[in-house]
């Protein structure tokens, strides 16, 4: 066994701690990471929250980190101790589902093994996250992270980057693409860098009107306010795509009045039940979707784009030890746009 | 003004009765048509229903219907007496909102003309339809009946057939395509041979277990029970679209979990309001949508489809006096898969 430090979460307090935790030794198939930089994932506040009792399994959150490669499995060709890396949100799968096959790793039948809280696929042991200094990974599912990206700011991409990256590129957004992004925050942000740089005319809609002046500092060409019925009624039937990143429950209706002929609203991440009238998906033959997470291919399609397009999240880095304040400030949304935790204060 | 023989519903008895009515005289851009042939729609049975005096217009059913040109206006450039001619549920519409610009006046932002039921755009007067022997349309939504389709055959194809080729046009099927149709009737009947002819591998999704005979027999190469949860998992994440035709409420998950990665689930008619959970979307990243009804071009389009693939619907052919025998065998879903009224018996 392996052992390493890492931030776990007490369930009674429902605070991370700092730890030394086991981790099964080396696999001829796995990659040792040590992990620099973590994102603070709005699933992390949630799994900590809900963390009731270690009974289920110690929860270490984290699931969008870049680190280095510290040793490889016997097996391991395409690393080598030293390479830059990635994980996300996902470190096995059943590989042989018809997702699988296509590259959707995420939506995997049999479901993926996520990077924590999951059952490892092999000794059924609790996966651990990103929350920690030392890290094991499939060779699979771990990317190179690619020259010039900023380590830290790039963590991100790894869950809230891929989770817009996915239905932008299923809805193929590109040059001519009228696109708007609802909600401004750790998924809504690099939703409009990406659009922007596919080539998307891109607007964003927000309840916060001071927000405007810095979505047009991320190239949007249009600011709307979602409260403000003049505005909304300007852009009716307006855009091919509407990325709706807005966690909160909420009518869906405003943001389908918006959908263009033929156009899509994809809502990210899980909101659980929705009512629709379907009068609002026919009148203009609409399309309600949603997406969330993403597959190895397309993990690896966006870390290119982003290097080539110097893509990277607006974070705020604070050192690991300062996690609990991180879980509190995102807990009422202060933040601009993704705390991420510095590891090296563990060593 | 002109007069006419039609079949009115009778709002104290909800039923059809015989009746000379009048029309307004001939405009320049009018078509005045002779109706040969009308198909008899579940929304006439629901219009005749819901019909409760005649304070708010006069109701003459019928939004597909078939016939021949019996004179035109002064302006009309496109039709000759003696021309057969098709009309559907639209007569009119604003023209220059961005739907009608997009040849979708279904979706007129300032709402469509119905063909019954509506008010004129001109005079208000209470539009009336296609249950009548005498007609007045203008000649931008009339259509020209193709040579070769039979025209009792071809009436259902305004509505019915529009409404289930609009979606799947839209959806880009074709050779290479998975469709499934959910529900064999005047719909979906229409639907499986118009995806067949359109090159689409096609299934059929029905509780009858009695009708996978003839879903072969129009052309599907599958038939699924949907009753039968094996038959259902199957098929899960299989099809690229599916059409729903469905009319009556129920349960779209089992349809969803059918639709295979960026896929579409389209419901068609309104169903009101709908619950889904969100994680049926996100799982293989589907979409759901509605369609009803169709534009002029793609109606016209359908008419050159159908003629050429001589593709009309089945139906049952019934003298007019015998309306009130149809709505209540369809009320029953007995009928397979279409009434279809000949109106010459009001000469």
């Amino acid at each position: 066994m392996r052992s390493g430090r890492a931030r776990y979460s007490d369930p009674t307090t429902h605070t991370l701690r700092r730890t030394t935790l086991h981790r099964r030794d080396l696999r001829p198939d796995d990659v040792a990471v040590r992990v620099d930089y973590c994102g603070v994932c709005h699933s992390d506040l949630h799994a900590v929250h809900a963390h009731k009792s270690d009974t289920d399994g110690i929860l270490v959150p984290g699931h969008e980190f870049t680190g280095t490669v510290s040793e490889v499995g016997s097996a391991v060709t395409d690393f080598v101790p030293g390479d830059p890396v990635a994980v996300g949100n996902i470190v096995d799968s059943c590989g042989t589902c018809p997702m699988c096959q296509a590259g959707q790793e995420n939506f995997c039948r049999d479901f993926p093994t996520l990077t924590y809280g999951g059952s490892d696929r092999q000794d059924s042991a609790t996966t651990l996250g990103g929350y920690s200094r030392e890290h094991l990974v499939r060779e699979k599912f771990a990317y190179h992270l690619p020259a010039g990206l900023d380590a830290a700011a790039a963590a991100p991409l790894l869950c809230a980057g891929v989770t817009v990256w996915e239905p932008l590129r299923a809805l193929e957004v590109g040059p001519g693409s009228t696109v708007a992004v609802a909600g401004l925050g750790g998924l809504g942000h690099l939703a409009v860098k990406l659009a922007v740089a596919l080539g998307a005319t891109t607007s964003v809609i927000s309840r916060t009107p001071d927000k405007a002046g810095e979505a047009h500092g991320l190239g949007a060409d249009r600011f709307v306010v979602s409260t403000d019925a003049g505005q909304l009624e300007a852009v009716r039937d307006r855009f091919d795509v509407v990325i709706d990143t807005i966690s909160a429950p909420h009518d869906l209706t405003p943001y389908l009045r918006m959908v263009a002929l033929d156009g899509t609203l994809s809502h990210l991440g899980h909101l659980g039940p929705v009512t629709v009238d379907t009068i609002d998906l026919l009148i203009g033959r609409k399309n309600l979707s949603s997406a969330g997470s993403g597959g190895r291919p397309s993990t690896a399609a966006l870390l290119r784009f982003c290097a080539e397009h110097g893509i990277t999240a607006d974070i705020e880095l604070l050192p690991s030890s300062q996690v609990n304040t991180a879980l509190d400030r995102l807990a009422r949304n202060d933040v601009r746009h993704r705390f991420v935790l510095d590891m090296s204060d563990l060593d």
